[in-house]
């Protein structure tokens, strides 16, 4: 069975209308950022390669329509959403190094170590990073409302360690001796993929909550608990069209993960029960929303749309 | 001429201990943070060798004693002085890697790719580079006093990126065709080497000032103003300690930069200019420091150090 026959979950057309947007918005809040930055033009289209050629945006997305479920105007999520995004586009600048995963096509474009060369791609992604905290440090507009830089950089510093945690966990396999396979792939998967996801949407929800909104804010966590599950199927979303797609159709090699030995979790559950845990995931992550209510109902489209994505 | 021949500023012993239990005491806060992290311990592990494996710690040392110098207790600036040596850990692991210097010695010991292969390298570095931003925004007394994480963390960042704009610039030559060598050369070291140390000055002198202490504080000026130039004069000090001296002596490969046909500031201008160049600094940066008075004279001492230092 292949994945374009599972149940498509129509997005209604003013979500896919205002995903396309808020991308956009993104897209040219970082732009801006970067384009006035004081830094070598080398350097700084070394970024613009790694940060603005495509991509789906899917975690600013998830910002923008978290700050949005708090009743608050998207815009005031832009630089958080910015900052998930330059740490995720530094990831897979260093993910895909020679030491690393070693990848030579992103997007359907030349990885940033191949056009620029492996020590510009390493300084890229170092650069990024630290841009990300830069950005959340920023006065507004270019940074988020006042007062948030410091709760939104704590927020995004741990998501970050997680994510590393995650990708030394998958990159050395004896890390976690005592884990099963399952357990393994699923400790990997939230914290390579799911940790910043998990980011995105609370500090999306961060910026449309007051300031000095308590950490047990209910619809704070209720956002939480709906990113924890949309992480995790996020990533085995992308495992299933890892193994199920040519490399045509995403713009980057497949099935590279089973030859490098990597854990996957249709690789060890199966392509079917894997269908049946990402619909679990959706639905426990939608569940979570009715403590939001109607505000969040872009957000359920979003996780439906993220569900049953082929590429 | 050798450097051995150069005049040697005497530091008083009471400096030289503290500069001594100084360092001491930003390793245990390193320590305990780092040990208490909830990360693979792998990735630990790689983390405590490249973070507490010698060197000399004087980037924390500076912090420390330019909070000294507002009249503060050093140890309010331990987080700050703990995330510059963060950035500065996480820079030598990347400049090592063998797309970048290569070099498989630093302190004598393998550099961390050596030990824990090239994707740990890069992975412990991108840690690192994160766990500065973790550190500055963990409440006290593991992180910084109270509401200074924004600002210390925006101070971090942007010397952060200065210092990877400098990393660029040196390592992809054609960056600024319009200067000469010795503008080049200079521009290189206030990014690659001047950015933290002037970042570690100014954290450090904020730890010791009240929260908000206006921008124009003129005792921050005037640290600021003994940072650049310390911080120029650092590196000079460095190349001509590269040029001079055996390896046996250092612990790493010298005379390196030549080969590579890297701009170094002895190179261009002689051994002697350099020696007259790093008086000039040095007696600049004691004289902005009449601005701070009586507790800014151990720094006095630091920059004499700092100029006649041989290793």
């Amino acid at each position: 069975m292949r994945m374009s026959e599972a149940p498509v979950i129509e997005l209604p057309p003013e979500v896919a209308a205002e995903m396309h947007s808020a991308a956009e918005a993104v897209d040219r809040h970082l732009a801006a950022y970067v384009g006035g930055l004081d830094a070598p033009s080398a350097l700084r289209e070394a970024v613009e390669y790694a940060l603005l050629g495509g991509g789906k945006r899917v975690r600013p997305v998830l910002a923008w329509f978290s700050c949005k479920a708090m009743g608050a105007p998207g815009e005031r999520a832009l630089a958080a959403a910015g900052a998930v995004e330059l740490i995720h586009a530094f990831s897979l600048v260093h993910d895909d190094l020679p030491a690393m995963d070693d990848d030579d096509l992103r997007r359907g474009r030349p990885t940033l170590h191949i056009r620029f060369g492996e020590a510009m791609a390493v300084l890229a992604g170092d650069f990024m990073l630290a841009l990300a905290f830069d950005l959340l440090h920023r006065p507004p507009p270019v940074g988020p409302p006042h007062q948030l830089g410091a709760r939104l950089a704590r927020e995004l510093s741990r998501a970050t360690g997680e994510m590393i945690s995650g990708q030394v966990r998958d990159t050395i396999p004896e890390t976690d001796p005592a884990l099963t396979g399952l357990e393994r792939v699923v400790t990997i998967h939230r914290g390579k993929t799911g940790a910043l996801i998990r980011a995105a949407c609370r500090m999306g929800a961060m910026c449309g909550l007051p300031a000095d909104a308590p950490e047990n804010e209910p619809r704070l966590e209720a956002i939480t608990t709906y990113a924890q599950s949309v992480g995790l199927m996020f990533q085995i979303v992308d495992d299933l069209i890892d193994v199920e797609h040519a490399s045509e159709h995403t713009g980057k090699r497949t099935r590279k993960d089973a030859p490098a030995g990597k854990l996957t979790y249709p690789g060890l559950v199966g392509v079917e029960a894997s269908r049946e845990e990402i619909e679990r995931l959706r639905s426990a992550g939608v569940q979570a929303l009715r403590r939001v209510g109607e505000p969040a109902r872009a957000l359920e489209s979003v996780a439906g749309y993220l569900a049953s994505r082929t590429r």
